[in-house]
């Protein structure tokens, strides 16, 4: 997507065709960054602090990781240390593993000579694939959201609520739940994003910058006034991302995106959720198995000795989603409807 | 309640008989300082810097300033002077204009040599009558929540989940919605309290810090937490106070206090709602007409250019309300059952 007027991707390689550059999200908001990145060491370190973020992103690092591990020496060895030096950065991220699995096992039967450059176009393809299902996701999600706009009469503006960040900066390009509202904008549909601040990590704030530097209308909230706003008719829709979601629509994400969802039902807003179908578990039928990783308390309050709680997900039951939103189409929240387009 | 093991106002007459003193919140939660006041035009700075904070509270302060107004000069003039200068610091303040209402009504037939001594009464009167009160809804209210305690089988700990701060900071002693948690703390209940941090102004600081001073157990969360935590069984009630309550139950109250309502009815926990009677507003059927203030956009975000919205309360329809706690009673959060208690 654009920032100031020029369209960019959170990760591409570099002119000289070997070093990849990325965009600094630790530097986000306040200033634009890009960071070059000529070894495998460099890679693994700009996942593991965060340079780059979002688990489609980080699989595709992951990858040029590899390939940039190849250049340097494409021995049996030095594959496997790459493989596992870059998958202890996250290791609890399934994209990386995905990604790293599927260069290394593309890589092992090739001989030295063609490795870097396999490598090289494998991590191209991987970045490529995520931005067409990130369009796909866009696109089957703007056709859900011009459907409400044009329902209630095409309001100017079109308010769409979102929490976290779900965009394009932690894809590649486009976003999950962000890519049907930058189709929507470059359809001309005036929408205006109302942007929820998400404590304790803020990630509203990447949200807001990448909204703002695409041209979208956008307005920072804390998370606090969204219901009020739903329950005045100030917003129209709800869409946000997932990090997990069952077979039966039971939607794990950012913790504070239930409290969205019960709004949005009674104030009968629609409450999209918007992912890649790798995201989807087919496994798990209950939502809250899902175990909600806890994170420091010193994420919520900077005072010493204040007892704090800072549970990061929490899990939207499958009744309280409208449609989900992959790269196959739009379905119910409910397992018919989920394992129909997605198979298992 | 207890400061570090000592018992504590938020306001009180020096030992001098003349001089007032008082908690200073600004300095809070990172520091207790108490600051003696001499004049009423430091009683005015006073609450005009939120030295002094919250609506019990302010009607208290700005009775003793009128009394410090008198000591120095009794005459017409200086009262009308005094009265006009308190008022103006915090306009919109209902009890700060029917406490200074109170106390000019008095002395204006009275001689003004009795002027200053009949001021310090009806102002520690005034302080008296607040303890009074929030001491009958704390009665009122842990009655209701030992109930729940004890249908629950007594839990150990008995969770307690709260938004904003309505402690005793905000009144002269006890406060409203954490009345009933002290006096069940008090009582030998296993009360915790799940402190919501109250974005953007984050009162939740000073809730925590009040509750650990009186020793009450307490964990601090982001707003966006209380969802999960009920989804979980990790809260039995949730109370908190109110601004402005309608005749027909709706509950306003700082912003966010509507998902925390909509969240507990999902999970069906007790939703109860504290206030003083004088809070309530006979002449009002319909929540969604009170004017709902929106304050600067800069309390949300730090960064310049940021759009933002700042709506600083929200109300929640009395069908979410499952009691409402005053110190006449607890009552329905409906018209018959608040108008039987309260006339009207």
């Amino acid at each position: 997507m654009r920032v100031n007027g020029t369209p960019f991707r959170t990760i591409w390689l570099a002119e000289d065709g070997a070093q990849v550059e990325v965009i600094d999200q630790t530097a986000l908001p306040d200033r634009f960054e890009v960071q070059s990145i000529a070894t495998v060491e460099q890679m693994a370190t700009a996942i593991r602090t965060m340079v780059v973020r979002g688990a489609p992103l980080i699989g595709v690092a992951g990858a040029y990781g590899l390939a940039l591990a190849m250049r340097e020496d494409p021995s049996d060895a030095r594959l496997e240390a790459a493989h596992a030096a870059l998958f202890e950065t996250r290791p609890t991220a399934v994209n990386l593993r995905w990604a790293l699995d599927r260069v290394r096992a593309a890589l092992a039967p090739a001989s030295p000579t063609e490795r870097a450059s396999l490598a090289y176009r494998l991590a191209a393809e991987i970045a490529e694939e995520d931005v067409a299902a990130c369009a796909k996701i866009g696109e089957h999600g703007a056709a859900l959201l011009r459907a409400e706009w044009e329902r209630r009469g095409r309001p100017d503006p079109f308010h769409v609520l979102t929490h976290c960040n779900a965009g394009w900066l932690a894809t590649v390009d486009w976003g999950t739940a962000l890519a049907p509202v930058y189709r929507l904008f470059d359809e001309g549909v005036p929408v205006h994003v109302w942007v929820d601040e998400t404590r304790p990590r803020n990630q509203g704030a990447l949200t807001y910058w990448e909204l703002s530097q695409h041209g979208v209308p956008c307005t920072f909230i804390a998370d606090n006034a969204g219901g009020l706003l739903m329950l005045r008719g100030q917003v129209h829709a709800c869409i946000v991302g997932s990090d997990r979601t069952t077979r039966t629509g039971d939607v794990c994400n950012k913790i504070g995106t239930y409290l969205k969802a019960l709004a949005a039902r009674d104030a009968e807003i629609p409450f999209y959720v918007a992912l890649p179908a790798s995201t989807l578990d087919l496994t798990l039928r209950d939502g809250s198995s899902i175990p909600i990783e806890e994170r420091a308390a010193s994420e919520v309050t900077m005072r010493p000795g204040v007892r704090a709680a800072n549970p990061a997900f929490d899990v939207t039951p499958a009744r309280l989603v409208t449609k989900i939103i992959t790269e196959r189409g739009v379905c119910d929240a409910s397992e018919g409807a989920i394992v129909a387009l997605h198979g298992g």
